[in-house]
């Protein structure tokens, strides 16, 4: 039987899963794949705390620099998280010629196509399927079942925590306040939770995933992002009564040759699939030019579910070894091209819910025509615009005009 | 730039989608994987009908045999169907030393063992993701990024004719005779019918998704399969007024060492995932120990939602033979073992919804308390009786009693 020693860098609640995991579905690993996972080294600052697995304290070190060059280990998985150690970790195991698997969106995010280049130059796989929703096995669909279709657009709902807290407002019809307080007490979400509930944790998985569609490595900066902080349940109320649920979606489209990256709260129509993902789950839409509609649902997040993503990248690392395979296909396809034409986000088009609280609604009907923007419905009884599609410059510059209107994105999901 | 020189046995529906789909999108898929897909050969017995792509008349062969011998030719693509031709095409090809991409569920659940060891001994590839649900890559998630997981159970929708029948009848209201007469006006459903309808079609895509979880290949005699066929338009208002939707399910559990594999029209809560899947999608819900609930969506036929499927096998055959990769993991996962212990169709414990069209319920509620059966709740109003979980062979018993009464399987999807 052959085998692979696997050093993990950081014994948090990932790495304590990742163990455990291994610990229990190790032989069944082996039996299907040829290959057994055995964990070789395990390194963090903190080696006393309890961690919930049995690990034999031989296995511990807080040196991760002797893990990366421990000769004996095969496989380097990246669990410290952040953009600094982490960085430098990644980086020097893949000059080391050690394969990595990594969870760090954050990381692969702002420093894609450093570590990309990396693992291209000295032939080590850089695998990263858990960075983006968690469990479900949604990057290598991307890369692996549907290589021949062009990505038309794609639909996630990449953050548990956002996604929670929108379907407790909406099932419990309370404050977006309360329901985050809630959250944090049940540790459904982080404190500070702004990485998470204003979008930043989801436009990290946007831009690995449009990454993986268009072939080069997306800059965080093209990624227009909102989140759900404040979001009053008057809108989700509203959202229901015209037929629509509010998610925290990452949109991504590509058309005329540009890409279209956003995350925003949006509308979705309440039959589509992607709108009835509920709770703390994940899910990716995928529409490819040949396989028509896809949809990829699971948990995004949380101990085991990540590591079973990270499983299966250890055991992908493994398999490559084994045939001497470096950089993989995976790679190769984040570095088709330099840079990809994105669209500003003053030229997106999209259509809006607008709400006015002072309920001028005749006003703000001149104030959107005087922009070139077309209404589809005038909800009075709610004091809602349901606009046509227009330019989110024409929106902004309407804005300015229809004071403390509330404004939402429409996504008519294809 | 490396190229894959395919050989297609089969011009039909599916053949002049994998064409299609290749000279659409073949540049793409070599930006991604450095390896550009080239069409060698196209064998099929009808060579002058014109199959809506332009290909060259020279690459046009009525003999299969010439395009498998041919040494140009990289992977052989078997989209002839049925069981005989193709699987001698199929063993020829791997004998030969080449990697085999095919679609055809028939053949692997009819005579699976004999492929995969085809394959093993010649060290040529196997390949069929698009044997199961079509365009879905859930074949590739069982293999690839659930490997770290013990398959608890899955729930499949794997019969797009099945399900968008269903869907019509919920939605219309509509008898079963009448909307399967329009579904094969309009090219939904096939004439005649049976294999999807009688549930033959889900049979065998269960058989290959369970060789797959569990490691070895399942034979089709310990499936236990029921259609759609005849079923009462009351049967699914009723259980649309108690909280269910009816879907032809697949249902494959592990419990106490042993296997269950079933087909057939199921109650499933309308809140759940899979009973959101409707028209002719299909979908695979797949529960492991690690990564929890997952569920995979997407079009489960048709000439583009298969050919992309084929291609993305194509694409990986090619990427394995340029590694020297022979048969792939794939294979080895439905070897690892020579047997699985099966529960036989009498032992398997379910819920059932019964509906005694002569309305006798207090003489029914005796005869299923003679049988043991718990009763969970009596709606009168419909004639119907939700039972507790019970063994089958307690049913059957109790139906030899109860005259002309309906049953069907509730299925309280975890």
């Amino acid at each position: 039987m052959k085998e692979v020693k696997i050093g993990i860098l950081g014994f948090g609640t990932v790495g304590a899963g990742v163990v455990e995991g291994i610990l229990k579905n190790g032989e069944l690993m082996a039996q299907r794949s040829g290959i057994l996972p055995i964990i070789g080294k395990i390194a963090d600052l903190d080696i006393e705390s309890d961690r919930g697995v049995e690990v034999d304290a031989s296995l511990l070190t807080t040196d991760a620099l002797s893990v990366i060059n421990d000769s004996d280990i095969d496989v380097i998985v990246e669990l410290v998280g952040g953009v600094t150690v982490a960085k430098e970790f990644v980086l020097r195991a893949l000059r080391n010629g050690k394969p990595v698997v990594t969870a760090n969106k954050a990381l692969l995010a702002e420093a894609g196509r450093e570590l990309f280049e990396a693992s291209v130059k000295s032939g080590a796989g850089l695998y990263f399927e858990a960075s983006v929703a968690g469990g479900i096995p949604v990057l290598r669909a991307l890369r692996d079942g549907l290589v021949g279709n062009r990505i038309q657009c794609m639909y996630g709902i990449l953050n548990g925590t956002c996604n929670y807290i929108l379907t407790r407002m909406e099932r419990e019809g309370l404050p977006f306040d309360e329901i985050l307080a809630d959250a944090q007490k049940l540790g459904y979400a982080e404190t500070p939770p702004d990485l998470d509930i204003d979008g930043i944790d989801t436009a990290h998985k946007t831009v690995i995933l449009a990454s993986m569609a268009y072939g080069a490595p997306v800059p965080m900066s093209v990624v227009a992002s909102t989140g759900i902080r404040g979001l009053s349940g008057e809108e989700i109320a509203n959202a229901d009564a015209l037929g629509y649920r509010i998610k925290l979606l990452s949109i991504i489209k590509e058309g005329a040759g540009k890409i279209e990256l956003s995350v925003e709260p949006a509308l979705v129509p309440k039959t589509h699939m992607i709108a009835l993902v509920n709770d703390s789950f994940n899910a990716v839409f995928v529409k490819g030019d040949i396989v028509g509609d896809t949809m990829y649902y699971g948990r995004g997040a949380g101990r085991l579910p990540t590591a079973s993503a990270v499983i299966g990248d250890i055991m992908e690392a493994a398999v490559d070894r084994l045939h001497g395979v470096g950089s993989p296909v995976g790679i190769t396809m984040m570095l088709q091209r330099d840079t990809l034409e994105y669209c500003a986000a003053e030229e997106i088009e999209k259509r809006c819910y607008i709400r006015l609280p002072q309920g001028d609604l005749a006003a703000a009907q001149d104030v959107l025509a005087t922009q070139g923007i077309g209404i589809a419905s005038v909800e009075e009884s709610i004091s809602v615009i349901l606009t046509q599609p227009a330019r989110e410059a024409a929106f902004v510059s309407a804005a300015a005009e229809l004071g403390d209107a509330v404004r939402l994105r429409i996504e008519d999901v294809p």
